[in-house]
C-alpha cells in the first residue's frame, strides 16, 4: 500500500506566489474592466535582448542540420558556457573558481530546492527571516523544520536569524549554530545588501562552526554600490564553506527561457567528503542538462553586444526601482531597497497587516504586491514592489499608491 | 557542522553512462586514429525536423518583442501544450486524460527521479531487473533501498522483478506486495513489450494491492504491433492506481532540447491524500517550467506537418533497429527487441560477461554498446545496442560486429 511523503502535508496553504495568482485571478474575473498593475512576482517584462535571440536563433539553426545537430548536453553543462562563467563573473572578480566548479541548471529555483538534497536529514537550517520561500519550503518537503506553529508561522527545528528595520535588514549571527545557512545578497525580499566586511564575517562563522552556506546571488547584477560584494568567492576562505547559486532570470531577463548555475568549489567538504562530487552525482543521475539553445542564449550574455544590452536593461528596471522609492518616500512611506536590488520594501501604512494591505491595494489601487508576511514572520507589516514591470506602468502604479486613502 | 547525505555514498560507482563515457574518452585519447560509432546511449542523431526549428524561431521572436515576450511559465506548462497532449496522446486513444492532469516537465529523467519524492520513505519499491538506472539510484539518494551487496549487485530492501528470455522479458507479479511498481514499456533496455491483457493484470494488481504504478512510456512512439497499449490508461482502472511519464526525446528528438510530462490523475489517491496535489505542489515550490520557446516546439509534434515529419524520424530509427536484429541474428547473435522499441538486446557471445564484451567490442571494433549488467544483475550476459544511430553508422557497425571473432 503507497503512502505519501507526509511532510508535504505539513505546509501551510500553497506556494506564495501561486496565492497571489489565485487571489489576483478571482478580482480580475469580478472586475473583468480593472487594470490590474502587477508588481508582485519577480518577474521580468523586457523582450529578450537582440544579442540574445541571435544566438538563439543561430542555436535553433544547428540544431536543424544534421552535422550540427546536438543530443544530450554534458552532464555539468557545456564547457563554453561554463568558461565563460568563470571567465566573467569569477576570475575578473579576483575569484579562484574554475570551469569544472560551475554545475549549469535550468534555474536558480531547482538549484536552491534541490540542493539540500545532498546533505543529511538531521542538519539544521537557519534562514533569514523574511525570506524567499523556497528555502524553508524544500526542507519542510525534505522533513528537516520539525513542526509548524500556525500562530506564530514557524518551524520547531528552523533558526530564524530576523531581518528587521533595527538591523537594516542584515542578520546577525545566530545564537544556536546551524549546519546550512541559507543566505541571499542583495536580498529578496528586503533588497538589502552586506558590505564584504559583513558578510566575511559570515565566512568565517561558518569555517568556524563546519557549517555551509547555501549562497543565492540572482541579483547580483543589481548591485550600484562599491563596497557590496558581488560573489560570496570574493571572501577569504569561502571556497572551503560556501554553495553559491546564480541565475539568468534576472541579469538578462530569463524567467521564461530557464538558465541557472551552482558553484560547488571543488576544497568544500564535509565530513572528509566533497561535496562537489555528490552533486554531480545529482546531476548525472536525477538531470539532463539544460537545452543546448538555452545554453548557447547564455554564452550571449557574456559576449559584448550581450552584455552592453543587459546593462541598458538593468538599468532600465534599477530606474524603475528609484521611481518606486523615490515616489513612496514621497508620499509618506517608509522605504528599503532599491538601490543594489530591483526591489523595494515598504512599511504597510497604517498598521494594516501585510495581507490587508495586499486586499487594499489590489481593490483601491489595482496594483499587484507582495505580501512582506508571505516571506516570513518578520516580514509581516510589510510589502514587497518589484522594478521589474514596465516603466509607463511603475509610473503609474506608483500614481495610484499615492493617490489612494488609507 | 553539516553532513552528507549518507545515502549517495551507498551509490556503487558513478551513473552507468557516465562510466561508459569515461571509457569511451580514455580509449579515444589512446587511439585517437580509430573511428568509433556510439550505439551505446540512447541519444538520437537526426536533426529537428522542420516543424520544431520553425516553431522555435517563431517563439524566439515573440520573447524579443515587448507585446509579446513571455516571463514565468503556469506552474503546469502552458495550456496549449498540456491541450495537445491531452487529446493528441490520450483522448483520440480513448483514455480520458484532461489538461489539467498533465504536468510538463524538462524531460522524463527528471520526472522519472523526482516522482519517489511524494511518497513516504517506507515504501518499498519494485523494479524491472535489468531496468533504466534512473529508478533504482534516485530510490537509493532518497533512502528507501537498504544495504547493496555488491557481489548480487542489488539492494535489500528493493523487489527485484527478472525479466530474462524465460518470461520473454517481461515480469511476473511479484510474490511479495511492493508499494510503488516501475514499469517500462516498451522497455529500456530489452526493448520487450507488453500486450493489453498483460498490463491489463498490472493494473488489477495495483488497485487491489493499494500500489502505485510509475509508467514510463519514453518509447510509446515505437510501437508497431497492433495489441501493444501507447499508455496505460488504456487499461480500465489505471486513473486510480498509475503515473505515466512520457518524453519527447525519442518521439520528436528532443534530447537536446529537454521536454517531457507526467500524468497525475486526479482520481489518483493514497490514504485519501491526492496525487494530483501533492505533485502540484512540488512543481510550484521547486520547479519553474520548461523554457516557453521549447513548450511551443512541443506543440508543434502535434501539428499535421510535424506528425508527418516525425513519423519519417522513428520509421528511420526503426529501420537501423531492422537492420542491426537481422544483422546480427543472421550473424548468429541471440538478439531480442528492435520491433516496437529503438533498442536491441543480445546475448553476449562465447559466455562473455557484459563489461568483457564492452571491452571487447569497443577495441576490437571500435564499437560502444551498453553492458546489459548495467541495468541490474539479470542482465549479466547481455548487450544493449541502440537503433539511434545514423542509417550509415549502424550499417557499419553491423559490419564490423559480424566480423570480428569471438
Amino acid at each position: 500500500m503507497a503512502k505519501v511523503n507526509e511532510n508535504y502535508l505539513k505546509l501551510p496553504g500553497s506556494y506564495l506566489f501561486s496565492t497571489i495568482g489565485k487571489k489576483v485571478s478571482a478580482y480580475s474575473a469580478e472586475h473583468p474592466d480593472k487594470k490590474i498593475i502587477r508588481l508582485g512576482i519577480g518577474d521580468v517584462t523586457q523582450p529578450l535582448a537582440p544579442a540574445i535571440t541571435e544566438a538563439l536563433h543561430n542555436a535553433v539553426d544547428e540544431m536543424g542540420k544534421a552535422e550540427s545537430f546536438r543530443g544530450y548536453a554534458p552532464d555539468l553543462g557545456y564547457e563554453f558556457l561554463r568558461s565563460a562563467i568563470a571567465e566573467n563573473d569569477y576570475r575578473v572578480r579576483g575569484c579562484d573558481i574554475s570551469a569544472d566548479e560551475i554545475f549549469v541548471s535550468d534555474g536558480a529555483k531547482c538549484d536552491c530546492s534541490n540542493i539540500q538534497e545532498i546533505f543529511s536529514l538531521d542538519n539544521k537550517i537557519a534562514v533569514c527571516d523574511p525570506v524567499y520561500p523556497v528555502y524553508v519550503d524544500s526542507n519542510v518537503m525534505a522533513g528537516r523544520t520539525g513542526v509548524y506553529d500556525p500562530g506564530a508561522g514557524t518551524w520547531s527545528n528552523v533558526i530564524y536569524m530576523p531581518c528587521t528595520a533595527d538591523n537594516s535588514f542584515v542578520p546577525e549571527l545566530p545564537r544556536e549554530t546551524p549546519d546550512l545557512i541559507y543566505l541571499c545578497f542583495p536580498n529578496n525580499p528586503t533588497g538589502a545588501t552586506v558590505t564584504k566586511p559583513q558578510l566575511q564575517q559570515w565566512v568565517d562563522y561558518a569555517n568556524k562552526t563546519g557549517a555551509v552556506i547555501l549562497y543565492d546571488a540572482a541579483y547580483e547584477a543589481y548591485i550600484s554600490e562599491e563596497d557590496v560584494p558581488h560573489s560570496i568567492y570574493e571572501c577569504e576562505g569561502a571556497k572551503t564553506c560556501a554553495i553559491e547559486m546564480r541565475s539568468f532570470s534576472k541579469n538578462a531577463g530569463f524567467t521564461g527561457v530557464r538558465l541557472g548555475f551552482t558553484v560547488v568549489p571543488k576544497e568544500l567538504k564535509c565530513g572528509g567528503v566533497a561535496l562537489h562530487s555528490l552533486w554531480a552525482r545529482r546531476h548525472g543521475t536525477k538531470y539532463n542538462g539544460a537545452p543546448y539553445i538555452v545554453q548557447r542564449a547564455g554564452e550571449a550574455v557574456y559576449s559584448e553586444a550581450g552584455r552592453a544590452q543587459l546593462r541598458e536593461q538593468v538599468a532600465y528596471y534599477m530606474n524603475n526601482a528609484r521611481y518606486i522609492y523615490d515616489g513612496l518616500k514621497e508620499a509618506g512611506f517608509t522605504v528599503s531597497g532599491g538601490v543594489n536590488a530591483p526591489y523595494i520594501w515598504l512599511k504597510t501604512p497604517g498598521k494594516m497587516s501585510s495581507w490587508e494591505f495586499f486586499d487594499y491595494l489590489l481593490e483601491k489601487g489595482n496594483v499587484v504586491g507582495t505580501p512582506g508576511s508571505g516571506f516570513g514572520p518578520s516580514g509581516e507589516g510589510y510589502f514587497r514592489l518589484t522594478a521589474f514591470g514596465s516603466y509607463e506602468n511603475t509610473v503609474e502604479a506608483v500614481g495610484r499608491i499615492k493617490t489612494i486613502q488609507v
